[in-house]
């Protein structure tokens, strides 16, 4: 019908440009446009972090890319290549309200990992058993930037921003069934916080939330 | 152009059936249609609580009606007729995260007071604070029931709810502004929480929530 | 990526502070997470209730484990370990509109039962057929709590509120389809009930209402 | 800028196609919109039902057409011309759940009167007092149409529609605060009623709702 | 854990008392619900009609029952007991926009069937090719009762209601996607209409539209 | 606090660029922030078009500036400068549904005749009525653009877009109540329309169809 | 139960009335009525158009009918019957913001193509990175018709108004997640834009928006 | 009716806490709280900020509190005592899509500057004229913390955070009109955006900005 143009262009100057180098959000790709970018990044010689490639959609590539991949069925992420080596102690802690939060938080820490940025889950502190959290406030405080998960009422941003001074960077979590409409009572709970200079990023995206502590990082070093 | 019908019928034996006396509910009502109301009630030697009542409502009924009035701007309720002593020492405590919560507190209280039901403020303990809370939680677990106001993000019933055994009624309130919706993010989020429990009335319902608290009260007579 | 941190943090001083264990609720839980959970509670000598457990999530657990629970597939709950013997006749009547809405109705029965509290349903006693719960109303104000659940317009908690003086328990039910919104409009109808004092729980949360009624029951005992 | 175009074009025919004259719903109009209607209805020789006309709408019109209405505040009507002597004894009846919701019931009254039928009012006879319905069951079996107004939860038409076998036209009404949300928690608990064949208008559309009404009678005289 | 109830109670006087006998609306009840149901019908003599019974519910009944059945696929519904004869030439017309949306058409049809009154299909007549509706309008004229089915922007029923008298009851359809919202979208245009008098039921309900058509007719011959 | 940086950084290229000059949207700038504006363009000796300035808007500025002005209080537009004479006939129609959407379709040709392009109005001409818009489609098929400003159901535009072939852009409207919500329901109407090509802009956006308009015969030129 | 009637009314004028033949919406219709409609294509010697015709859908039409289509798995259309050759060089360029917008902006290619249109693809040029897009400026600037396909937040349509003056037809598309909503989000942020002049149609429909562009070329050409 | 509670308790530890000190949030409190929060703080010789203090509101105090603020009618803030001179060079800029976003713009400069942080503005680089933003990239780029304002389509925060690599707090701001809704759309489409690591705070929440700004500084200094 029309000539064929190619479908997929890379954005290989990212990580000069903005500390964070382009990631492969595969929904909605084909497996096709998937390999297309793999190949290209490997021609490149650069290495690539892919995001939300359920188990599906990685038994949809070709074997060769499928061993080429570090998947993480957790996180629903592939890394291609090898990440740097951690960067020291964590600086960064990714908190969860429940154990139902792993999935965002394993992201992010899988995104902060393949930018060579060590960090440490704080798993199952909601507030519903306020002691866990309060256990464990003197080690937070410690720690550069906190990226908090939380579904249903996210009350744990609110309550942590008014306990510790660094970076919050909050999760709205899609845990939770009615009201809590697949993370849309837990965003806007963050958002309406009461605590301030809570900031939030999109539903489960723990990706985003690991970018946002990037920026954060990054600024520092400059 | 149709036979006029009588536009208010009264409920008078609603207090007998289920303990809770009818109340008027003003919005929307004419002047004349609410000193009709406060005419059957006086004819019948009842007394009467009104709810919603604003400063202008007041003003637009006629004299003799605002001198018979216990008018309390700040709850926006007014009483016809003097309540029954209180009960003894408070069962009943109205918690508030914040100054601005304390329109539908007041209203809670005016409402237990009219049915002679003895309360007491925990006024300003919100999240951001907590120790505000903390050095409240034992004396609000000595307490029959407790009234939860909160907007925003109405963490406070959250926390509230796993520190305390007493039933929890909450109302969400619409302080805030932004995602706060008018409230619909707290009343949300109440709905949402992970504590276990905790029950909602409508955002700004203080008399509602006074009303739930009058039926645990007598049922536990009972 | 990061070192391995425990993902389950339970929290079993929580019958003790607020009178109601902590239970678990299965979505979004691995089954290895849950496993985890049940062999906590085994070592300690402690029972446990699960929540939203549907028979794929059962089929997923260990065969010991599947073995060692009483399942119920109509609540979708588990007990591990047996429940304390009920405490007399019922005080608290599970009241549904339709029998589409035993769900959460059974939800609520099986948490009662296993803190010890014999309770009772009334079915399909919605407001179109008004007879069939005229003829209940005398047996159901001898109560001491009600739990009523309705879907669709939810007039049934508004009707009852009017009729009987104890304290009610409302869960709006994701029966219907269309406006009925998967529960949405069951909620808010229950919320801007014209009876007063109605109290509501989130959608299909039959557990949620067990535990207010249990924080009514235990707080009569006080 | 361009030729100016007749902003007006009334539709007289409306009545002989229909069965409904053409009315004029004010808000949004300009007075002189709205006078050269009434200029060209007059010289016509028609008559004509302006609804939604509030008090500061009519005092913007030139005096002689403010004392060429026949207007009334509660409903928000004006007519111009006398309407046709009312054909019988009601054989609509116009039932609201509460004294607040009368401007809707008046609006419809009003509309049907100016179309020559006879309506009657039952006033304020909402569920929470469930005996002041029930009072009025043999009577409303009587009648040809009704014509429902309830806000909040309006749990009225569904329990009316299973006591009575007339055809049901149910108005949403915009009384109530939060969750009520003016009209649209009523609007949608009617359109998900458990009781079978009740139709539904706009929020607060009396007009509509009458007009519905001479819909089915006019079909029965046919 | 509590004693047996009877899930189920009919509503067997439903047909004397508003001209509607109770139908089976089927989704969330268990087949032996649906089971217990037909059987108390057919022990009491009683034909029934089932709702909303998909083929896999079907499939899921005793083979005695589905043998019983009369059972149309297109409409989803289920005949327990042979309807009796119309009652002559249609005086019902059922009108859909488009070919998409003959399931709910389909519904009210067996619906008015299944009560003795006959209709007829007028298919396919959606304002995008005005000429296919206006052909039909003559016709249209002669019903006693309009059931008007249509989806995405819901042009017709407005269209039709500036074009004819009959009592107009329009159900809006789920079809299309986006904006159209499960029929959210045709239903809020339904009742937002600038014709007078069309009344809508809930999104697909085909069965509530003939219900409502029934008591136009029963309240004709009355 | 901080150095004062220029509010105001106007795009005196865009007319350039895109073929349409740089607007001024009044709402919540301040009368300072306008009049900056306003002397900007005077001194280079270009025309302005302000838009959405209301009565009150207007009034706040100084008086030579109201001197300067060309206002239009129906369109709330104002012009700077005279516009260029009209280009011949009128090569766009301005549609409306009634007489209360001519506040948007006032803006649309206010905005047309500041670019020099001549267009006509075709008033209220609502789908209830389709005599009125039947006798006009020869007229409207000659044309090159058709605006059409509807709100309430929106049916205009998909009706039209059956009969005519010219490009449509639609403006929903505000006019309405209930579910009108706003213009929401006209908007998704017209995006969900069964008429193919119909094309949307924001709500009362009387000034972004006329841009439309201006892109789509500036294409032609070119 | 009724006489049957043809379900399928074709529209064969609508070429001829606006320049646009009917074009086939597959989803819910039954395989029998998509055959039924492509025979009376077929037999009238008219070509025809389907859309949203997955694979399942193709795979459930009979092989006689499924070996007549010219299928794309891509934008799940079907021609039934060759189209005109191409008119020329692209006219039209379909940009999209990511590789995972593809199947619309396929959508739109087929349908113009369909029509004898050609056009062209500039993919995955978001905003992100930013000279990708500004590399192509001027080649863009040439087309007499843009359709830009973008979801998420849908930056690209309001950077391009900024930068091209020809008209611009955006389509919303459903890609993202959380408060991407389903392609809500963007299509509101593409009505909200602050570039003048960007038109919309509904998400994900790319049929509409080369509609759209056919209507836009077909006047030109008049 | 019950012993008064004191309705206000400061948080006075918590600038040692979280390193921001607790500010006033004015609406719905009233003159009498506000001036004892005032007097307070000026006994324990603080300084105070208050947000959201409207002209009215100001006038409502006494006379000397009047006097004894600092206030500022663009960003509705006021301050008791003098703030800590800045800290050198403005390491934070705030920057606008359009003049009339900057309310929130100085909301959030008055913070940083109440806390000793200087910051700059850059105003109205709204993507409609991409170069005005282009030409400050290379300027951004220095910057510790980008505080972004942006109302209506937010595409600014989007085009920025693929060209800096500094921290992006998105501000959603209200202004707009129809679909933007109150800066939902905008908020939405900020936390949907494609470019990675930008984060968000409520709508028009410049002070929550602040807050997020000072936070990153805070942990850099640590």
């Amino acid at each position: 019908m029309t000539a064929e143009a190619p479908e997929i262009r890379l954005d290989p100057e990212r990580g000069a440009r903005i500390g964070i180098d382009e990631a492969v959000l595969c929904p909605q790709k084909t497996p096709a446009q998937i390999e297309r970018i793999l190949s290209e990044h490997r021609a490149a010689g650069r290495t690539a972090l892919l995001t939300r490639l359920d188990e599906a959609g990685l038994a949809a590539l070709a074997p060769e890319w499928r061993a080429a991949l570090d998947y993480d069925p957790a996180s629903r992420t592939a890394w291609l290549g090898a990440p740097p080596p951690p960067d020291g102690p964590a600086r960064v802690a990714i908190v969860t309200a429940g154990a139902s939060d792993a999935a965002p938080a394993r992201e992010a820490a899988r995104t902060l990992a393949f930018a060579g940025i060590a960090s440490e889950f704080v798993f199952d502190v909601g507030v519903a058993g306020l002691w866990r959290l309060l256990d464990r406030v003197e080690h937070l405080r410690a720690m550069r930037v906190l990226i908090v998960v939380a579904g249903m009422d996210a009350a744990l941003p609110s309550v942590l921003g008014g306990l510790v001074a660094c970076p919050i960077i909050a999760v709205p979590c899609s845990t939770g069934y009615g009201v809590a409409a697949g993370g849309e009572t837990a965003l806007r709970a963050i958002l309406a916080s009461c605590s301030p200079g809570v900031a939030a990023v999109n539903i489960d995206n723990g990706y985003g939330a690991a970018c946002a502590a990037l920026r954060i990082l990054n600024a520092a070093h400059a």
